[in-house]
């Protein structure tokens, strides 16, 4: 019986990290949808968003039978309160790279970014592509130094979004207000998925070490 | 030894009513803060942020090891899995009124809300301090029908933002790039927290009925 314990609650780790990966694609897709102004991969990355939902739905359900059927032992109960937490970043971050895909939409089939944000973006959407393979691959490996190194990504990333608020406030500006008010919700949903990677990571450790990271650079929620 | 464990669960029940609490001053402020440009108020909102962080991991810490400690019946732990994601939500809620008052700082003296736009922060940042209100008052009374009304709230929250964007994409917005992009970024921090507190509301209702309620006004994450 434990025996058959361990194999589901590895099973819920085996689909988190898959879970993940969508997510991955996810964001991948929103930046495609983007910055090439694409509508059918705009479409397609809004849909994906509701198999995210449903996989967050049918994940949660499973953590909340397992803790309830049989009393983990510490290790278990740890990994379940970590993936019901990482299960909620992972179905944010499918929202977030919807609401990008979004903004694409709705300014189709012109290009929501500038050409001069063009670079950065490229940049930002990069580095959050990266950062959520990283979560996904540090759970999957149990690798407790990867996913402490996503605390210096997300320093990368708000690097990149204050140089876009330096841009859109200098005296060259001039795309306009609505161009303005697209970039500064788009960095911030970029930014977002960034922060909830790194939420995630400091769960990795967590179900690796029993112990959170701490540090200014550890947001909590 | 049981009787011990139901009042540790009450009193996490009764902490997070208390954070909720401290929660709603602190959207309170942050609204002061803005719409005064009240320098001292932000600063405030700002430092109170940290307590409320202290305050989430000390209940995070303390659900965990109400749930290791002895293997709790099917209410008491749906309780504790409850109390784990509101503790989350209402740290981000924290953060969130932070951010607004962050901006209310960085525009001092002046007042990061154009004029033409402070009827609608007024009414938004009113429904938003309701709907954390109403969280609260429903977990404190185990009131399933007042946490299930927070979805409509969410609906007016949806038009006040929607109205914000009519304002600033019309041709009489003369405020500029940098009172748009404040204004975008203060609109997006109210409507998260407002969707915050019904995330909070469908765990209420969880706690109260073993189900979460369902339909796309329900967010999950």
């Amino acid at each position: 019986m434990r025996d058959n314990y361990r194999t589901s609650l590895e099973s819920v780790v085996h689909d988190l990290v898959e879970m993940t990966g969508l997510v991955q694609v996810a964001v991948r897709d929103a930046t495609t949808a983007l910055l090439e102004a694409d509508l059918a991969v705009a479409e397609k990355t809004i849909s994906a968003d509701a198999e995210l939902d449903r996989r967050h739905d049918d994940l949660e359900a499973r953590c909340f039978s397992l803790m309830a059927r049989q009393a983990p032992v510490a290790g278990e109960l740890r990994t379940l309160v970590a993936a019901l937490r990482m299960v909620a970043d992972l179905a944010r971050m499918g929202d977030l790279a919807a609401h990008v895909a979004k903004i694409a939409r709705l300014r189709y089939p012109e290009c929501a970014v500038p050409d001069g944000l063009r670079p950065n973006f490229t940049l930002m959407a990069r580095v959050a592509e990266e950062m959520v393979e990283t979560a996904g691959r540090s759970l999957l490996e149990r690798n407790a130094h990867d996913a402490g190194r996503l605390a210096d990504s997300d320093e990368e990333m708000d690097e990149l979004r204050k140089s876009q608020f330096r841009v859109m406030l200098g005296t060259d500006w001039d795309y306009g207000v609505e161009a303005a008010v697209d970039v500064a919700l788009l960095g911030r949903y970029y930014e977002r998925i960034a922060d909830h990677a790194v939420i995630m990571a400091a769960r990795v450790i967590y179900v690796i070490t029993g112990l959170l990271p701490e540090g200014e650079n550890w947001p909590s929620a």
